[in-house]
């Protein structure tokens, strides 16, 4: 299981890494994205982070601001989404799927979760965030539905 | 590792694969749920949203809702709870248990965290959700134990 | 895959597994802690919950504390860093590293967030939370980019 070999003979696993670490690459980065707003911005959320924009601790630093609280949505959101689609994607991509239908998965949720990002910091106007958003987990669904249909062990 | 016959013969995993879908899935419902309680509360998160419950964008939409934070109280706590489980469950299953100690792992937890969504999101006179919150958590901590027993390597 | 000497065989993935299992261990520490300083400062975030530390349902202990805020938020900090190096931790378990150099990759991990947590709990002078959280960044980024180098396939 654990030998290289054995990941680079399933072009599906192949793929189920390549996808699974882009969108964790992609959830991963709103955290710099929070800092750069709090710190651009001087919003923090804890007084000890207030040395990191002004020379001394300042109690009027410490509050939120509607376009960090805006990424951290984005963020929970991801979380929400993003880490069910890699936990069951792993199941799915052991259940031996073919090679097209994986990659019409992966890719499909890769690109409503980017668009998602783009449609929430951005605030692109309604239905677009929604839409990602459904895409997403109509795909995990499916997946899920593959999972529960082949293994299924209650 | 990536053929389905390796998964399909080991009885451990498929009841992993199947329990763990099941909660993600649990989890993943929250969303709707919340959806559902933004939607007929007319309670938005962002300005862009209002849009999806009045013709025009309406920032008095904009805001927080007791309910709709409880739900997202209870997802959070999903996140925090549900995700441990499936990692900690993967290592655990991989760790060749008995079938019927897995079983009973899984199917405890399953139903703990079921209990715990029903208990918070009707608020159920306290300590039924902590119950079924301590359960859960007894269960997770209970298979760590086996793999840090099994497999420790510092 | 699930013998459990198929993974017995692999240090890489026993050190995988222990890490992996210490890492989620102490995130699932901060609940407990939420816990016990909501009932220590009797600040709850359900009207059903406060009737665990007083003898009837009381809505003026239905309210937010700055410490348990900031326990939230450093569980929050966990869920968003601790669980994409879980999941890029196994793909890179699986790509075969030596074990030094994944030893190296999951002790300087779990360090970083340890010290974390203690940064965030015991408010700390920055930057030691910014650089704990700096470092684990790092480590899983650094994982990411040997994933993605091995198996790439989009």
């Amino acid at each position: 299981m654990s030998s290289l070999s054995s990941v680079m003979d399933s072009p599906v696993l192949r793929s189920y890494f390549t996808y699974a670490t882009i969108v964790i690459l992609k959830m991963m980065l709103m955290s710099p994205l929070t800092s750069y707003f709090r710190l651009t911005r001087k919003v923090f959320a804890n007084l000890e982070d207030t040395k990191l924009a002004s020379p001394a601790l300042d109690k009027k630093l410490v509050g939120t601001d509607p376009e960090v609280e805006r990424v951290r949505r984005c963020h929970l959101n991801d979380l929400e989404n993003i880490v069910p689609f890699v936990v069951v994607g792993l199941l799915y991509a052991l259940t031996a799927p073919d090679l097209s239908a994986a990659l019409l998965h992966f890719r499909i949720f890769a690109g409503a979760r980017i668009f998602h990002t783009v449609a929430y910091v951005c605030a692109l106007p309604q239905p677009s965030r929604a839409l990602g958003f459904i895409v997403g987990l109509t795909v995990t669904f499916s997946m899920a539905y593959r999972v529960l249909r082949t293994v299924l062990l209650l």
